[in-house]
């Protein structure tokens, strides 16, 4: 994706809260001190007392801090502006709309401008009569232990973990001392290792500190500071993780933390920087955890994968685990009691269910087997024959391939080509290993009907299938004995018709029946297969003057079509591919 | 964000089933098949029957379809590769995985290819004596009925809704006629309009089909195809939604599928289509309420935000009302049901909480008062000295401001510069306001302090206002009754002292500890204010040669201070601008 960015002051965070508070029917917002509040917690709920946990930070993380506000997670919060701390009077703020006599954790991710305007917030409620204690979360263990002495290790996803966590003690009606003794235990039992591609923009701002087009960040920070070390060129997901998993580990020395064994309960937690598609962070999910189970025997007895804790949309993601069994005996208990924060995208499973994935294998069954014609139809055909005409199509279509897929990216998709040659793969492989049935006309198609459709894929390839099935239905009742271009002029036709059932398509919208009806017309009219075919390449040329009426195209502007004016408008990349392959397939049946 | 993807052959389609699954405990996986379905709903589990709600479609789009499978919302879907439907096979399997005696019904959305195989698999499934209704969602408002007369919609967020909602009537046991009539009602009274930055990128495939630097496009797909009008420059969120919204509501006489009224209980839906911050997404929320509400008299009954049905990475969103009062009785009590699906981000809230946002305000509370000292210090000053000096000391900052950005972009988040400035103005505005207690040192110091911390907030937000505290605390302690050199001695030096209660930073460590130290051990050794000065700024440009070892400079890679070796090496930022307050100070002070 770009860096574009939508126009902005950066003035977003007050109504971020307003529409978070209006997403979350619990939840009470103090506009001007930037403070979200569990409606249930305020004094004036009288709700029974409990301890209040109450975080904040910089803004630029979303879902946290605001969205783990919730019953079981968050009493309040504050939030800063973007990438910078609250002040210590919105903190204050944050502690006195939800004061309770049980007291107040304070959550801070460890940051110096954090860590300063949580502990001068927590001195002036001590001041006040407020009992506070404060927690500093850090986890992040890119910054080896010397380096990072001082400063400590900076706060990234085990923040979550003590939301949750120690949430879910507070609303057990734990004790300050108690809940905060579980948060610090969370902090000591985590370890977390980011990545990501790039850095992320920031609303109202230019986007900065790029990095090269072939470099990436390990040890990211969740404020676009540079990560500890940049890489090259772009890894793939298997490639990171193996490249960030020894350090989440411990297993350079100097970054060496937390350590974890395989009898330990581990919980894994898969956090999107922002920027990833969920579907790359399932997938990144799934390394992790084979990668972990396979080179470390470790089996998560918990995972969860979602944006958590983001740095905008950064593109990347980080690796947190916690070693549970350390942290003490009811970690697992409060991760899995439920809470009403939207930030914690988990709904409610329970320590028996999740038994499951003890062993660390997903929960599998067996795929459907297919049920296939087996009786004969008694049109046989001679197999290196029928054979050599298919590799024939194939071959034509792999030829126009790029012009079909050029096409295709003005229009459409932009894969229409590639979906047809994966077709045409699938069949020379299957011709390779004997797996058609090409001894009967209509198993043979049959088998290419089932083939194209697992192969293909997408529109066409359920099209082809549709239109395949019924052409082997149609041959099947044609009570020949042998194929001839007499067979196939009616199985066409009547296929033509079942294909009609299924889609909206008719000569003149711009699909591939553009190039279908003309070649069935021109057989039924008596023509030979080779002016059939001339038929074909002409209608598909034709397309290059309509507009689309149905398909994908149909929701382009008018103004894409017109590109390629000079070669007489674009046309239908379905109808060529499909006229190309009708070239093919009749040439090598000697026409 | 930049266009930079992982290395990817693209087949991730599979394995991010199974990391779903990893993360929800309730889920199988028939692997070959990339089908999920709820373990609770297979034929084997013997929970009691119910209708079995069966999905699926392209990849691309998580957590649709899969994530949607759970207690309350789907039963089975089959995956198809990114931006292809699934085969009717994969279908059939989705179905077989979970036949049951009420029967199935197929939500498809209405795309050419889905409606195709989905149709076939309905087909094949009645034909093996499965009860099956199949419902197909379009909810696009952007092609207009004209040109969408033959194709229908498209199907877009009404697809998450009709999960939800149908899967909540099959809970409470309706038979499948009603679970179908009540999923059709849902797509015929929701309309949805989308808009993006840009497309997305697909893994494996090099970025495409990419808009120009300023176009945006309204009428966005969720599969990279072309929206229908691409519009420049770049629009704020909150001119995109005043763009959006009439298009939404049916304004547009050809765009006009469902009609809203005040009176109506509305659904409100923005959907991430994948690549926006959340921070952005809440904002768009609120804004959306708030035109929603102040434009058209709606105010929605229920809102929901978050990334529900995405377009990978696309950077843009989708507003989906549905019209919950014409689709039927009980649509916001199935759309409150809970369920265990994770796509799903609402966590449980009840009609009569949500009974809070009924009048469209979100719940609000008072800014906490800050408690200002009013006591006399009895060290009196005089305003209009005290706020020249301010003003120069302001004057020079703003001078030294580009040259701070510039070092605090390669060395931290690049926002110290304007960090200070914002401080600077916030002191201008309030001396032109006169709402500084200048005539007494220590209240003027001390507002000083709040409107620092307000508007600088950050680390050196902090750090300044902790310091500014203990100064007027010092000053107020001296006893003197005129501010000289000699009263600042002793209170610079304990305000440093108490400082280094919040900060490890020491000189040495390259921060602006590096500046004021030497500044203020100067004058408490007796020399001038010009010369403490002069110290201060010495001990910023010494910063140059120092590693770091605090702040977040500390996190960054040694290679990246080493830029600006001409310079004699990268000043600390915080450093350069805090000698250079000085400097200005202590000038129109007269040294």
């Amino acid at each position: 994706m770009s860096q574009k960015q939508f126009k902005s002051d950066g003035n977003i965070v007050a109504p971020y809260l307003l529409g978070l508070a209006r997403s979350n029917p619990g939840l009470t917002v103090i506009e001007h001190d930037r403070v979200v509040f569990r409606t249930a917690s305020a004094p004036s709920a009288k709700s029974k007392p409990k301890v209040m946990l109450v975080s904040g930070g910089g803004s630029g993380h979303e879902p946290t801090h605001a969205g783990f506000v919730g019953d079981g997670a968050l009493d309040a919060i504050a939030a800063g502006a973007i990438f910078a701390s609250p002040s210590t009077k919105q903190i204050f703020s944050a502690i006195k709309s939800v004061e309770s006599p049980k007291g107040t954790l304070l959550i801070v991710k460890n940051y110096t401008g954090d860590i300063i305007h949580f502990g001068l917030a927590a001195e002036r409620a001590n001041a006040a009569g407020i009992k506070v204690e404060l927690v500093a979360v850090g986890d992040d263990v890119s910054v080896g232990k010397k380096k990072g002495s001082l400063v400590g290790r900076r706060g990234l996803g085990a923040t979550v973990l003590v939301h949750k966590i120690a949430g879910a003690a507070a609303s057990h009606g734990l004790e300050l001392s108690e809940v905060a003794e579980i948060a610090r235990a969370v902090v000591e039992n985590s370890a977390t290792i980011a990545a990501s591609l790039d850095h992320c923009t920031v609303p109202g701002h230019k986007p900065e500190n790029i990095l090269g087009e072939n470099e990436y960040e390990i040890g990211m920070g969740i404020h676009n500071e540079s990560g500890t070390e940049r890489r090259s060129p772009l890894p793939s997901i298997p490639q990171l993780v193996s490249e960030l998993l020894p350090l989440v580990l411990g297993e350079k020395e100097d970054n060496s933390f937390v350590e974890f064994s395989p009898t330990d309960d581990v919980v894994l937690m898969i956090n999107n920087m922002g920027g990833m598609s969920n579907l790359e962070l399932g997938y990144a999910t799934e390394i992790v955890s084979e990668q972990l189970i396979q080179n470390f025997r470790i089996i998560p007895k918990r995972t969860i994968m979602g944006a958590f804790i983001t740095a905008l949309n950064g593109p990347g993601f980080g690796i947190t685990l916690l070693n549970a069994s350390k942290a003490g005996p009811d970690i697992l208990k409060y991760f899995d009691y439920p809470t009403t924060a939207s930030g914690w995208n988990q709904n409610y499973h329970s320590a028996q269910d999740w038994k499951v994935l003890a062993e660390g294998k997903v929960p599998a069954a067996p795929p459907l087997k297919t049920a296939k014609n087996e009786k004969p139809s008694g049109v046989k055909t001679d197999y290196d024959t029928f054979s050599k005409i298919l590799l024939s199509g194939i071959a034509r279509v792999k030829e126009v391939e790029p012009k079909v897929t050029w096409y295709d990216t003005i229009a459409g998709d932009g894969d229409c080509g590639t979906t047809l040659v994966s077709g045409g793969k699938a069949l020379e492989e299957a011709i390779q290993k004997h797996d058609l049935r090409l001894t009967d006309a209509a198993h043979g198609i049959e088998d290419i009907a089932y083939i194209v459709e697992d192969s293909m894929g997408g529109t066409s390839g359920g099209l082809y299938s549709i239109y395949l099935s019924a052409l082997a239905k149609g041959i099947s009742d044609s009570g020949d004995r042998f194929l001839t271009v007499g067979t196939f002029r009616m199985a066409l036709k009547t296929a033509l018709d079942a294909l009609y059932k299924y889609t909206s398509a008719r000569p003149g919208y711009r699909t591939l029946i553009d190039a279908l009806q003309p070649f069935v017309e021109a057989l039924n009219m008596g023509k030979g297969p080779r002016i059939a075919v001339e038929a074909a390449l002409n209608g598909a040329e034709k397309t290059r003057k309509m507009d689309a009426l149905v398909g994908r195209a149909s929701y382009v502007a008018k103004e894409e079509l017109r590109k390629l004016d000079d070669e007489g408008g674009l046309p239908d990349p379905g109808a060529v591919g499909l006229a190309a392959l009708l070239d093919g397939l009749v040439s090598a049946a000697g026409y």
